[in-house]
């Protein structure tokens, strides 16, 4: 079983970003955050501090736990319009009452670089040029960087969220896989699932995926990151019995993670410098 | 097997569209042509003749074969604009160096009665309310017509274009079907066709789906619309041998197409009811 870990690649793709970042004017990243939610302002300060390691400056636009939806929008827009601004995220959750997909219809695509915006899925539905979901892009990264063919292969994703499930499942059609999506309400889904030469497991739930979900010499990657009791972070699928079976396994963490914080600075180098 | 017309369907949305129109202002639907294919002029004369039959009005704008992009946007540009435009579509086929998705993102939103804009389908697919491409809400009508049950139930769809595949896959996947979604380059079609409860071919290959790609007792839907030599219309479904072996099937003509045109109808009376 081959251990697809993500942090060689991730490194590659950060110094390559540093390089394109040294070359011109220093871009800008503004994450708009409106939580107290502690995993989420860790992570939010892990993107601040990568984006430093690669030349990015970051802005944490925190709005607090109480802000308003109408609150929300307003930071988006006026980010939006901020020609000193190149790449804008809103960090989920929200607060109550808010949808994260009707305001980041606020973000405007071009700063769009976590992939947010239904313009920018729409636009990557239609084969348009539209920034990707970081994650959704960092899996497709991964499964390249490791040489995976798709093309006439089937894939199953597990998972229909608008942040991973369904803008990878477009990514995945685009290289000409067979693709399927599972969710909560698949019936049987490991007869599914071992159809899969490429699965990727994307709901969140630890420990989902086990060894009789897999086809033998199957690609695997794990995108859940679920919190453990320890404090450490565990994927969907259950990695023990699924390593002796597939062909190849991402960890968690140390997999999809680091590729997904690399891209969104890639990312954000690239709204930098577009015409 | 059970014969899904689908024309009594159709009349019963253009009868509660025409009530609809009737309680208010006259819509007004404005159809951009830039070809003298003969088809397209006859699908778009006969949209027009089925719009006055509600009593909806219909303007063809036709621009030529000549026309260039920038004509084709600034007319999508300005009829966007003009309050007295509901509905807005943009025929295809292009002049050379036209495309469709790239000028469908002139439309207004709220008058792309088609779904052609990536904004649409990009909505359609983060669950927000959009006008979806009326093939495809035509396939959701027919199965939701004959009580077709889709929660948990096993879909694939045969072709991934952006005005029929790709958004019904969405739409599929909110009623919480698993969906597949295969294309030219799908390995052994057959094997992964005959695991569907509900199979759409939407390819455009007279006679690609045959008795051996459909498990007994499937519901089939035929999308396709090929014209035959003697000028008759084809499905993508070899009608006899498979209506001997699913449990249901749409003909071609008279399933999906009258439909397609009744609720292309309906998308233009409810846009120029939005609020």
């Amino acid at each position: 079983m081959r251990k697809l870990t993500g942090k060689e690649l991730a490194q590659a793709i950060r110094a390559q970003t540093a390089a394109e970042v040294a070359a011109g004017p220093q871009p800008r990243l503004a994450v708009v955050v409106a939580t107290d939610d502690e995993a989420s302002l860790w992570y939010v300060r892990s993107i601040a501090k990568a984006a430093a390691g690669v030349g990015i400056a970051a802005d944490i636009v925190d709005l607090g736990p109480a802000a308003s939806p109408g609150q929300i929008r307003e930071s988006l827009v006026r980010l939006s319009g901020d020609g000193g601004v190149h790449g804008l995220m809103l960090q989920t959750p929200l607060p109550p009452g808010a949808s994260a997909q009707e305001l980041a219809g606020a973000i405007d695509p071009r700063k769009d670089v976590d992939g947010a915006n239904p313009l920018s899925l729409g636009r990557l539905a239609a084969g348009l040029p539209a920034f990707a979901p970081a994650t959704a892009a960092a899996v497709m990264a991964l499964l390249d960087h490791y040489g995976v063919e798709l093309k006439g292969r089937r894939a199953v994703v597990v998972g229909r969220s608008t942040v991973v499930g369904k803008p990878l499942a477009h990514l995945l059609l685009d290289r000409h896989a067979t693709v399927t999506v599972c969710h909560s309400r698949t019936r049987d889904l490991a007869s599914v699932t071992a159809t899969a030469d490429v699965l990727v497991a994307a709901v969140g739930r630890a420990g989902l995926i086990g060894a009789d979900h897999v086809a033998p010499g199957a690609v695997v990657i794990d995108v859940g990151t679920n919190p453990t009791d320890d404090g450490g972070l565990a994927g969907d699928v259950d990695f023990e019995p699924v390593s002796a079976r597939a062909g190849a396994l991402t960890p968690v963490p140390g997999g999809v993670g680091p590729v997904t914080t690399a891209l969104l600075l890639r990312h954000t180098a690239r709204a930098a410098n577009l015409p």
